[in-house]
């Protein structure tokens, strides 16, 4: 198509990234209409009151009836139960797209989910969020140069992955490919392991009888390095068990890492200590957030 | 003093935080000249060319000669030469102060080393800092809304403990006072262990083949988590040395938080997962960073 439109959009999950998702397409004048269901009937009317959706209905398979746009942006294990219930309803021509944040699992739980639907199905991952969840705090701007990976299998329509890529890039994201088990690994080492540090961090913290004096005497190091700490137990579960392979060996490779910092450490090793420190820094200096 | 004016500032170490303090102080109108002295030639010709200092001397002792103000901005492990070095040359009612980020061991080794002149010693510890380092990033606004902590020992003058606290809160620093036992354990809790993860968190990303690709890949939420991973090897070094048994202790706390997880990711325990990530997702949401 010339320009990009959509008739109906089925929003099945409204909350931030759902939310920021209708909200940019809206802002880009390629979506006519948005139907919008969730697990919640407060985020429903939030989103509905927002203008983020234009109609709230009561199931997910009434949100893709006539919907030649699907997003599914609910909890990684919420996935193949809205799949399931979708599969019968969907158009044939619909793109159906998830915003799960591990790939490999919901590739897998699709297949069997979706059956000869599954061609249609473009498990996308846009790598944006902030501390605050919920669609209250959507944004029409939240994905602007920040990574979106689409993870097609070879059953993929090849149409439906060149449609996904246009519609994440409205959006103001830039778009990658690659398989579901690089996408997985990849996230393991660079965002479910880095949140897995930060929880169990402030929990060390919190386990202390000083706790209170500890944490008031914080400063804005420990304000960006916890930061991601403040993140929702709902989705966070998901993503470490749907996830758990290729974050338990991330974990391996870190607790090697914090062990060789703890054994030079323990007998005053000067010089490789500022090895250590040297690598971290020079590989952080250098490294710059990629759109 | 009904207006606090010094007449000569002698900084000893022209870098970020030592330069920031010279230009805060000069901002405020509160010294008439400032000695600066470095171990880095380029650093003293760059604070002078900034204006950080007004006349660059070649050694500790020729900047404190006449000086009523004296702050050591030296990586922990220098401090102790600089204190004896400066000692046989200090006014008798000079206020000396250092920066660094570990108290017990400077005041210590500040007892040994001044003598008759230690209850002159203020020890502090401005709780600021950025990714950069170097006088070129010195700014008069640093210390604003930041914390600095005072350890001042039984010997330190009282009079000079409250001129410390004042020229500190004319840098718009929030001024804290506790003894050197508490301030590294709450340090080590809350600043030098997430240094430690943090490096040791960047070096395990770059331990793997996939190091490019896993950087490339990387959000928002690594950046501010691996910001301190950018810190200098040369700082680092030393507070962790010199505060190596608190550390050392918070990184066990770490430890048994982080096993915690592992141990409950392994066997797929939900409830206790999503009840540890959301002890740490309440505590962050609820820290507010206090000036």
């Amino acid at each position: 198509m010339n320009v990009m439109r959509f008739k109906k959009l089925a929003l099945i999950g409204c909350g931030l990234i759902g939310g920021s998702f209708a909200l940019a397409l809206k802002k880009a004048a390629c979506v006519e209409h948005v139907s919008g269901t969730s697990a919640s009937r407060a985020s429903c009317e939030a989103a509905l009151s927002l203008g983020v959706i234009d109609e709230i209905v009561g199931s997910s398979q009434a949100a893709v009836a006539g919907a030649d746009l699907v997003l599914i942006a609910v909890p990684v294990f919420s996935i193949e139960t809205v799949l399931a219930d979708i599969a019968p309803h969907l158009s044939q021509q619909a793109l159906v797209m998830d915003v799960g944040s591990s790939k490999s699992m919901v590739a897998e739980k699709a297949k069997l989910a979706l059956g000869e639907q599954f061609p249609s199905f473009v498990p996308a991952h846009p790598i944006a969020g902030k501390e605050q969840h919920g669609v209250r705090h959507a944004e029409a701007s939240l994905f602007e140069n920040h990574k979106t990976i689409l993870t097609p299998t070879s059953e993929t329509r090849p149409e439906l992955i060149t449609l996904a890529k246009s519609v994440w890039e409205l959006t103001g994201s830039k778009v990658s490919i690659m398989s579901p088990a690089e996408h997985d690994q990849a996230l393991a080492a660079i965002s479910h392991l880095p949140h897995l540090i930060a929880f169990a961090a402030v929990n060390a913290l919190h386990s202390q009888p000083q706790r209170e004096l500890f944490l008031d005497m914080a400063g804005p190091g420990f304000r960006d390095f916890s930061r991601i700490a403040a993140s929702s137990p709902e989705v966070w579960l998901d993503i470490f068990l749907s996830n758990k392979e290729d974050l338990l060996s991330q974990l391996q490779a870190f607790k090697l890492a914090l062990s060789a910092f703890e054994e030079r450490l323990q007998c005053d090793d000067s010089a490789s200590i500022t090895q250590l420190i040297d690598q971290a820094s020079q590989v952080r200096k250098h490294w710059r957030l990629n759109g």
